[in-house]
């Protein structure tokens, strides 16, 4: 069962291994003001998992960790499970999707763990854990549904509460629900009065989708770029904790992630996953009746692919006027690119790539496409910039967004 | 005078605007290991030039604060000026270069200053602030070259031997050089077996010339996209400082500083200007003698512009073997594509996009090109598929990076 005495255990076994991470003001966030981050994606293995993985594993008797363990995960989990394991000395096997990020199985190796790579998804990684478990004796270590590592992620809380007294909100991003399960616990027990809310993947709300029916349920399919919080199946404890302890669950869309992403990136110098963005995204989309509260969002971490990340960075600023793409009619005669560029140059974009078409059937036989890629400094600059086109006699064809 | 007296008061100051900021291990950032990271891109404003400026402002006389202050700045010098002013209700004004970001001009003027946008570039911008000063009376802050500046840049000194007493050595970015002067200055007085290094990028090295040939030494122009180092004239005062108690300097290519950025977001999941990560760039490219030795890298800060960002994320994707482009030759016949999409799926990899043209004047009339653009895992990926598509018969043309 859990309880503080083994929420304020885990705060003492964790001082030898995870970080009492930074609590950071960031009023720029919301139009509101009052946000502060609490920056897991700063923890050690870039996730809050570190935690709770820690902390069961030190729990194992000396027989349990003579036989080692096996978890399951395609990402974070994996992680925090195999430094864990490494500085108890624990063997430790991880089953991971061999669709996994080549990064993600690369860091867990090199934290110690022996990786297997399953063929399939991540039931099939699940399938075959379990049967290795059988087999041999380890200890599975659930990614949350265990009062142990729920009890490690609950310390979060603990360090809450202890860096900023006047706490009002607390917003948790939920996949399986073991870190917000962890974080109510903590809070509303200490401190009754401070309101936790969750936050799921619009494409992937099952707890959502339980708390709401008031019984758990799973789902088919998920569908979100927040890796890290995309769970079919809410976990029976984490269940019953959320339904007694969680003020409200509410979702975030993909677009309004991607937008929060590019927000921690620039207002706050911080690199967080998709799932770790979602408690931010809800405050700057006003999902949740914060106001201008002191409100701490969870940033559970920052491990995303680097290519994803350059296309939602791309997407924001295409988004937020500083990416446009352009394509302007030109009649197939000389000096017409030269009065584009000159135009554009006097509005002071930057050109990226010009693609220039005279191939395209659509268009009658003495016109032509041009294709621009503009780097800008916002939707006004881009309107200058069409308007004083179009004044020239150019004609804008499209706008790709 | 620069006296330990002056740091410890700014010290005491300076915990009503400024955050002690983290120190934070970085063990993968080198494969020698042993480095930490004083995160000063997430100070107040993104950079540490809160510190100098908000004590600098804090010590000026009634009669001074009341005709105000001036300062010229084209980035983090005026953020820091503007919200130290605001703080303390004394009038500034910013003359910044008209060539600045505009986000860089949004943010000064959303923390309470006057900015004044001066045609040309930062030379000019210094000429107009003189002028106000002469005109109005008001106190001109200088970016490096004055002694209470200085003593506030030095508090991150005190900072790092409170935060990692067997600290051996000291990483920092020079521009005008009063980070290092401070940081110098406080660690050699109180512990002076700590090694301190300076860097600067290879396009803009005034200090670094001007400590080897042991004199000042100015440069007419300065190249490099870490714009919070392209100093063209070393300070007198810093000068000084530098030249009795930093150990050595050495510079690093825009590449090298490219990679830091990327290593960083990767691996520590911060976000660090050029100038910021130039610490981190010397220790990863091995320009110092720090081995395995206990080394703290100043990341002295995080405002990047996001278009720099994303070229400096898109261009470390090629370089570690994640993005490529390929361009492939192809007999104008039915089924060519569709070949080649199959053995790239095949392969694992991700088509970015594709552009097909039959158009090219070099070609053969029955050939063609196309070329795609990958999202790959690794290097190794890259050449099976290059070896896939020669095998198939298709003729790869060429591969830009």
């Amino acid at each position: 069962m859990l309880t503080l005495d083994k929420v304020y255990h885990a705060a003492y076994v964790l001082k030898e291994c995870a970080r009492k991470t930074d609590l950071i003001a960031a009023p720029l966030l919301s139009a509101d003001g009052g946000l502060y981050l609490k920056t897991e994606n700063l923890q050690v293995t870039g996730s809050f998992k570190l935690r709770g993985a820690y902390y069961k594993i030190s729990q194992l008797s000396d027989e349990e960790k003579s036989r080692g363990i096996v978890a399951c995960s395609a990402g974070n989990h994996a992680q925090g499970v195999a430094l864990a394991a490494s500085k108890k000395n624990i063997a430790s096997t991880i089953c991971m999707p061999d669709s996994a990020p080549v990064m993600k199985v690369e860091s867990t190796k090199r934290l110690g763990a022996n990786v297997e790579l399953v063929n399939g998804a991540y039931d099939d990684a699940h399938d075959r854990a379990v049967q290795l478990v059988n087999e041999t004796g380890a200890t599975f270590i659930h990614p949350y549904d265990d009062d142990y590592v729920i009890a490690g992620q609950a310390t979060i809380g603990l360090e809450i509460l202890d860096q900023l007294e006047d706490v009002e909100n607390v917003i948790v991003p939920i996949g399986g629900g073991g870190l917000i399960s962890g974080i109510a616990f903590a809070i509303k027990s200490l401190k009754p009065s401070v309101k936790i809310f969750g936050v799921q993947a619009a494409g992937a709300p099952s707890m959502f989708n339980s708390f709401k029916n008031h019984q758990r349920e799973s789902l088919a399919s998920v569908s979100t770029f927040a890796d890290g919080i995309a769970v079919k199946n809410p976990g029976e404890t984490t269940f019953e904790i959320i339904s007694r302890y969680v003020d409200d669950i509410v979702c975030v869309s993909e677009d309004e992630i991607a937008a929060a992403i590019l927000a921690l990136i620039e207002k706050q110098k911080l690199i967080a996953e998709g799932a770790g963005a979602v408690s931010v995204a809800a405050a700057m989309f006003r999902k949740l009746p914060i106001d201008s509260q002191k409100t701490v969002c969870i940033i559970s971490g920052g491990n995303i692919d680097v290519n994803i990340l350059s296309r939602v960075i791309t997407r924001g600023l295409v988004m937020t006027g500083r990416n446009v793409n352009l394509t302007i009619e030109l009649i197939d005669k000389p000096g017409q690119l030269q009065e584009v560029s000159e135009i554009i140059a006097r509005c002071g974009a930057n050109v990226v790539s010009v693609y220039y078409d005279r191939g395209d059937t659509n268009m009658a036989i003495t016109s032509c496409f041009l294709k621009l890629a503009l780097e800008t400094k916002d939707s006004e600059q881009i309107q200058l910039i069409k308007d004083k086109l179009t004044e020239s006699g150019f004609k804008i064809v499209t706008e790709r967004v």
